[in-house]
């Protein structure tokens, strides 16, 4: 992509009103563009990274057996009337003309029952996984988080039917793994933990999966001893940790990036969603449920990865690989950047050509703060030396590198 | 995949509450779930062509230079506000527990307006061109159109900047070989139609891409002469074919699977998205918008693809290419099935392998009402031969194919 063509405009200043760092160097690089409190665009390079976070949320979910689909958003009021659930203060209520009630899907677990229902039947349909993709809504009374609290957000649920507890157990911490795979891909698994949340009539805890950063809402109780943390919205009741039960704890602030948890039959009891065993017997299915937030999870890195200068991009969820920058006037420097740029195409390298007339340090600093992971510039200086010169985002020094050579260096 | 693993039960008789033959046809497949009237869920095989009716526009989007992006669906009101078409019928209203008023986005203008206006200052940011693939929610009186007309919908929507009315109208038509590569990629090109619509203020006409069917809600005046059609709309108006001047018309139903505009200033004036020229005069932005709906496409594939026992998918956008039958208790049956199984797996073919405990009967009528293109039988009858019997879903007869020659005859 020719940045002369992106549509991306970069901002000298930090916006005023930005919630925190990640959303202010986001604005600033032109990734998002805030609509409202709460309420963002994801311009082009935002919205790839968003796309790349997802695609790697689709393949863990897709290794341990989930099945993609997608349900609205716009949710007839009797499903939630079902549970009760219909006044909670989170969801926005939606009366059409006619006067027929909705609620905005802020979570999906009172829709996705009755659609499971028309699925299973006998205990040969169990277990089933399902999930999706899709824009929640929940009416944030301070949505003041940028993209770590929204009124708008993207978010991937996936839900679980059992035939009974000890298989949704077993399942539950699978669920756990493909998290922690779907963190680390993005360069925040060595920051996030798992954390003990309050459980329900089903079970003594959630998980929650927090991430530790300072911009953090959640305060989080981590175990010296072992990796797990408790929130400390229990930690009155759970006074040590439930893994080596000792008491010395670190108190930090985190984002909660996912939440997994088991509904037991809180949501197929009242949708009568049931199954015959293999006595024919009738008997309810037993559900979890695990949250994770694609959005949540693109803010979160920015808050772990940055630095004065901007955004520091892990390489799997990148938008582009390369930042190929023409530093210079002269044709000669033109001529090979436009030819090196072509070249890494053909590659398959994911590249952005800084093709603009602009100065060398106007060039510079937006490459630093987009945060591309490798910059590769063409001057006079590097072409003197047949070379190019390479830079990783995340480290320091500028090395020069002989054109033959570079797509080696960048493998 | 596996059917017997597949999130997905057939229905033996057409549900009652369907609209038309496509929301029949899919919902007694299990590939849509209808949760309310014009609100529906895509189960995972709906699911899946959805996905592929949206990449194929990605590709011929971006063909053409559109950049994707992602514009939210909560628009606070006052964008509306800006434009006079906050009351508009067709808009959800939503208030928060605040008192903040929201409109549920229905179309975007006034959202990528003001985007634009951040990216655009000089001639030398133009032309520019933005897309999004968005639900978008109309809150229809009549929501009885199964995919063909909902509440809540998957839309395409791209806007283009420019200089110049001129430089519009180039796009423009660029915009319409794009629209009909999409169209013919997906199966209904030959029965879709270029079709006059009513303008605007900025334009004689409008242009819809109008595919021909019975349960379409509009009414074409198709040219006997050229490929071309007036909306019922506009027939007072304009009587006499645009293209060739002949007023030889056939009268047709047809439904609306695409629609492109040339909103000149209407948007950029009130939003002051204006640019410098190359005297350094400031000029309001021209702007086109293209619509395009991915959901209703695919429901209007299925009213021109479908016969009494099923659907009949195009290639491209099918959830699998070969659907795998074992049909028969023997082991050797299964064994053999199994194998081929792994083996197209092994070749990238997406197959599909019904190794349900199902009769034969069962399994046939299953596989015409999925209607993946390629139905593959293995039975003793075709091993006796070597074989397997190999049917396209489009075509009538059965051939036995040896093993060894089935992937060849795939392609």
């Amino acid at each position: 992509m020719r940045q002369s063509k992106l549509a991306t405009k970069t901002l000298k200043e930090t916006p005023k009103d930005a919630d925190n760092i990640s959303a202010a160097l986001l604005i600033r690089a032109g990734f998002i563009d805030r609509i409202g409190s709460g309420i963002y665009s994801y311009l082009p390079l935002g919205w790839k990274i968003l796309k790349k976070i997802e695609d790697i949320i689709r393949e863990e979910m897709n290794a341990i057996g989930g099945q993609e689909l997608l349900l609205p958003a716009l949710h007839p009021r009797e499903y939630w009337e079902a549970t009760g659930r219909a006044d909670l203060d989170a969801w926005y209520q939606v009366k059409s003309k006619q006067g027929k009630d909705f609620i905005l899907g802020g979570t999906h677990e009172e829709i996705i029952a009755p659609v499971a229902k028309k699925m299973i039947f006998s205990y040969r349909d169990l277990p089933i996984y399902l999930y999706q993709i899709q824009t929640k809504f929940r009416d944030e009374t301070r949505a003041k988080g940028g993209l770590l609290r929204g009124r708008e957000f993207s978010m991937k649920d996936l839900y679980s039917f059992h035939v009974d507890q000890a298989d949704l157990d077993s399942y539950y911490e699978k669920a756990k793994e493909a998290y922690f795979k779907v963190f680390n891909r993005c360069g925040i698994g060595n920051l996030t933990i798992l954390t003990y949340s309050s459980g329900g009539p089903f079970s003594k805890f959630s998980h929650e999966f927090q991430t530790i950063t300072e911009s953090g809402e959640d305060t989080i109780y981590l175990c010296k001893k072992c990796n797990i943390a408790i929130n400390k919205e229990i930690i009155d009741e759970q006074k040590t940790c439930p893994q080596c039960n000792g008491d010395d704890f670190e108190i930090k602030k985190a984002v909660e990036v996912g939440n997994i948890f088991k509904l037991g039959t809180k949501f197929s009891a009242p949708f009568e969603v049931n199954y015959l065993d293999e006595k024919g017997e009738k008997k309810d299915v037993i559900m979890g449920c695990y949250g994770m937030g694609p959005s949540r999870i693109l803010g979160t890195i920015i808050e772990v990865h940055h630095d004065a200068k901007g955004m520091i991009w892990p390489e799997a969820i990148a938008p582009f690989q390369v930042h190929l920058l023409a530093v210079g006037e002269s044709e000669n420097v033109k001529n090979k950047a436009e030819e090196l740029y072509k070249d890494l195409i053909a590659k398959n390298v994911e590249v952005l050509f800084d093709d603009r007339d602009e100065s060398a340090g106007v060039k510079f600093a937006d490459s630093d703060l987009l945060g591309i992971p490798y910059r590769v510039v063409v001057s006079e200086k590097t072409l003197k030396e047949d070379g190019v010169g390479l830079k990783k985002r995340s480290e320091g020094e500028e090395k020069i590198v002989k054109i033959e050579e570079l797509i080696n260096k960048l493998k």
